[in-house]
């Protein structure tokens, strides 16, 4: 087995900290994934607090989330990374935390939540101005990571893959970039947003 | 006497830091214990406040919470540390700490709170799935330390040790596990469902 | 002129840095003070950040609140520090700061606000109990200082001086203590307790 | 091309580290300007966190907001900057961010947000007391940065330049000042009252 590359290790560590900073990954909720060059992807090992990963909470996977090492077990939701990567090969970062608004929203919507008239969507690929209304996708929760992701494919079928995201209700959510400073940056976005709409929601019920 | 472990002593300071950090131990409010190996608890001292707990701000107790220096005063409410340790052999650590939400959920509710639906709640022992439903005893709040831990008996025997903590009402939060770190996980568990609570009892009064 | 002493300084000077951190003195706001053993007593400058006290940022003035270098310009509201330095003879410490849930509750208040079944109210001199309920004095804005004391010294009068705090509408806290740290854990519990008004009264409007 | 001088980038790069510590720069969100002594304005580039603003990331534009160096891009707002910086000669910092609380309000404002009776009014210039009520300005965002500015030109030809700052919809707020830590108290000040708005909205919609 090919170690880890190092750089890859300590993105996915460093991401965890700031992903803590912000409180989005309590106790062991939230992992983080990272594709390789070699086309293994990164993930953080089940289990652990992701605002202190330890130098051997990442491990290796393949894009179906097989382990590498079959002693290690990966972050139970390892298939919503890997269902990310294999359908859009640019994808490089695959983020996952479970936010106080996100997390509230979730459970107070249908089947997706309406972002529209925030300056902060510009932070969206394809969205150039904030004058654009985007559909998040929310879908039901469920332990059964195989259906939920068969999920996840039916509804960027229904065209919501404009939106590089999704919230699973009373979970959490997913977003993904280019690279990990990339899928850093759309998180806060969605956060800030998502924070917003929780205000907006008690303001005017 | 036989002194204090240097690291239980440094694993309460490290948590006392860290509860501080979320904003869970204003004041002098809080208190954290560790069952030694020995049998003895270790237990923070009255009076201080748990982020800056000094290297002896530290006691020994022993499981009726009688101290083993009598010079020292324990926590006022040492006395529900070791009913959780006299009652679940396997519990190594105790923490309570007063956050905005515990507190303000704790007055609204009646003796308890139904959490549901929370992904976190695989964080809690035998809920392997987001799917059950718990409820956290919120016991009423009283001086008399002997008389409240018989209230916390009594509603262990109505089955609620299914939960490992309860709320005190206008006081805060009781949480526990096999060692620091899992008690730690679970109240930033425990914690971010309330924050969630609080949003839904908002939007949805 | 006899110099402060380091120590008196350096104290005013972590006070600030931990309200800053806390977010109780945004931009210029809230002042520190400390009376010395010789009698007289050490407060911020005014116009300085207090996250940010530089080491001449604190100054002397006398009890009743004149500068001992002329050329110094003290706080805004140093007679409202010495008013209660004069009144309290046992008190060494005041802090005053102002938080987002003081001044938001300080405005929907008539002239006091009660406290009552908070455990936190035991860090209250004279309220061993959480039973105890409390008045804290909420005063009326005045630019005109000599007439504010006046009137806080009227409410001192009819008997609310049992807590050692009151709020100015739309301003700020004002909190004191035996010492800075005594003053500092009041001004937490006192917080804490304002941060669950607030949520209660959203909830129980 | 004269370089930037060191203490102008510092000076930047530590007003998006504060702001970020805020919460007030989410993503790539806000810019920051400071006006030289030769005249050029030093503004952030587009594209970069604003809490981690790396050494290169600040760059030298004219009072028109043409950059010095055509390879560089500078933030896609640096017209609005300009136009602070042309209209108040006496200006030389100008701060934009976006927060929860001001993305929030200016979407449920009309064309302004009347602030009265706080304390910190008295952090504006003029205001040298509480009583005031100050009207901030807001805007309809607009990706046609001179037309944005046009509109803002407008709202200062009505009267109210006398407030230091203006809100976006859906966007942020831009406040500035005689130097940058003059701008960032000013921030402050203002940031607070808006949270406080906030609050007294939920409280008496």
């Amino acid at each position: 087995m090919t170690p880890l590359p190092g750089a890859a290790v300590e993105a996915i560590r460093a991401a965890g900290r700031r992903m803590d900073a912000r409180g989005w990954v309590p106790a062991t909720a939230g992992n983080i994934s990272l594709r390789l060059a070699d086309g293994r992807v990164a993930i953080t090992r089940s289990g652990f607090h992701k605002g202190f990963i330890p130098e051997d909470g990442v491990m290796a996977v393949d894009l179906d989330g097989r382990p590498e090492d079959a002693a290690l077990r990966p972050s139970a939701e390892t298939g919503l990374h890997c269902g990310v990567f294999r359908r859009f090969p640019e994808v490089r970062a695959v983020l996952h935390g479970h936010s106080v608004p996100a997390t509230t929203l979730s459970r107070l919507a249908g089947d997706g939540l309406t972002l529209a008239g925030y300056e902060l969507l510009k932070a969206f690929p394809g969205l150039p101005t904030h004058e654009a209304a985007v559909r998040l996708p929310v879908l039901d929760n469920d332990q059964d990571i195989a259906r939920l992701q068969a999920r996840v494919e039916h509804a960027w079928g229904a065209g919501a893959a404009a939106i590089p995201g999704y919230l699973i209700r009373g979970h959490g959510v997913y977003v993904w970039g280019a690279d990990m400073p990339g899928a850093l940056l759309r998180l806060e976005a969605l956060e800030f947003m998502l924070a917003c709409e929780l205000e907006l929601r008690r303001l005017r019920p």
